[in-house]
């Protein structure tokens, strides 16, 4: 049996700079409605030879999701564009964007006039000596099951309890990420990465229309591998789908792809869908 | 039929102290899982005579709903009644406390030695011209349906995205509240209160295991209708219970006991049972 006990992650902690609102600060209004009610959006992005990959994506799915949430949307780009600039230029780095719906009082009812909070920060690429994408992780199930909200599914707004207490299932440091299932029973994603399983040469990913975040990577992928002529399914997926897979991989912005080796006692191989897809990331130069 | 399209609702968003963690500031640490995960709960309760009324309820709520959030309560009684000391004396006002997990960098996984933020906020009391209390208010039905999780049911807890959406379904001042079922279909609550009706003498309120927030003032009318020979039932109920209820009404901590006189082009009387429990809680001096 793989055994993964060695494996070690290096958090990261280390913010390297934070603008709010375009001005270098690490501090919050405590009446912020991000703070609040988690009225608010973010993004995590790769900064990879000083360029924010895939930041077109990530822009547009924060745009449509602030939408969704009446934050408006008004300069953001430029606003955001502006402060991107204002930063120290990395060679690599993890991008973080928190937009919420700004100050607001007491009371759920949406200001008329607020005006959003835009929150930037440069944290450290995190180093991962145990080369997840490489030899595949460990992973489990989670107990928890996300609940059905199709008026929230999709974003990467900022109520994330489910996945906090979803991450706090384990300790574990040799398990890297847990299975989440829908309170339909079908399969969900990762409580930090998006899920794909391979059988019979299809690559298929779960459906996201009541629960879940769709990655940028995740999309990313679904239209990389239709360009090059792998079929993808996006479809409910159950438990006994991803037992019987043949490759099964988690994907997010930052790790890209790590396949999985070993879900507790259910052992797979890394298969030549999961390293094809990893080597045109790599030709793209994400 | 009743009209209260000239009813006015002035609100409160002058803060009048606040506090983090026992100093006077008001600002917060952008990298708190309050903010990044609405990991964390809140309290509001209303100041009447100096006192925080219902205190022991409230602080109970908050180390249940901390401890099922893993957060840490240790001193966080001794903590929030050395800030109440702290803060001018109001004759009536309305204290917010909120609790987070605390600073915790990125990724969901709950840090082993986080230190939980406390805030504690003082608004003036509101004051509304159009006495709701006395006259009842006009209400509509929300479309959003709030989603079934268990594990966050019954808290009051900093993921409000399902009430920020239902509060904006409508604009009308006119309408006070907004009545939100669950995804079962069974009636859930207000946006901002729980919700009671009165069938043949029996006082009735929904069960809230799946979804919705346990008011302490839901809890504490529970109790005083049974001290008073009222009986009670926490159940199921359906829309058609509510259409034809004898009286219905909304509570929480701040507004006590609104009556319900108009939903959409449903009127309703205010009844004796309503008026009885108002009268308890004022002879309460709460």
């Amino acid at each position: 049996m793989y055994d993964c006990s060695e494996l070690h992650f290096i958090p990261m902690t280390d913010v390297i700079h934070q603008l709010v609102n375009g001005q270098t600060s690490k501090d919050l209004n405590i009446q912020d409605r991000g703070l609040s009610y988690g009225h608010g959006v973010f993004e995590t992005l790769k900064i990879s030879a000083g360029q924010a990959v895939l930041w077109r994506e990530h822009l547009d799915r924060l745009v449509t999701s602030c939408q969704r949430l009446k934050i408006s949307t008004d300069h953001l780009q430029t606003d955001l564009e502006s402060d991107l600039l204002k930063l120290p230029v990395q060679e690599q780095a993890v991008l973080k964007i928190i937009i919420t719906a700004g100050v607001g009082g007491r009371g759920y009812q949406v200001p008329e006039k607020a005006t959003p909070t835009r929150i930037v920060q440069i944290f450290p690429y995190p180093v991962y000596s145990d080369q997840p994408e490489q030899l595949g992780i460990k992973a489990r199930w989670c107990q928890i099951q996300l609940s059905s909200a199709p008026l929230l599914a999709g974003m990467k707004h900022l109520n994330r309890l489910e996945q906090v207490l979803a991450r706090s299932e384990w300790s574990d440091a040799s398990i890297k990420e847990g299975i989440v299932c829908g309170c339909d029973g079908f399969l969900a994603e990762g409580t930090m990465s998006n899920l794909f399983l391979i059988k019979n040469g299809v690559l298929k990913t779960p459906i996201l229309h009541s629960y879940g975040v769709e990655g940028i990577m995740r999309n990313y992928l679904l239209d990389l591998a239709k360009a090059n002529a792998i079929p993808v399914e996006v479809t409910q997926l159950t438990k006994a789908d991803l037992l019987s897979a043949d490759e099964v991989f988690f994907c997010n912005s930052l790790i890209e792809i790590w396949p999985l080796r070993q879900l507790e006692e259910h052992c797979f191989e890394i298969g030549p869908i999961t390293r094809k897809l990893q080597s045109l990331l790599k030709a793209e130069s994400l």
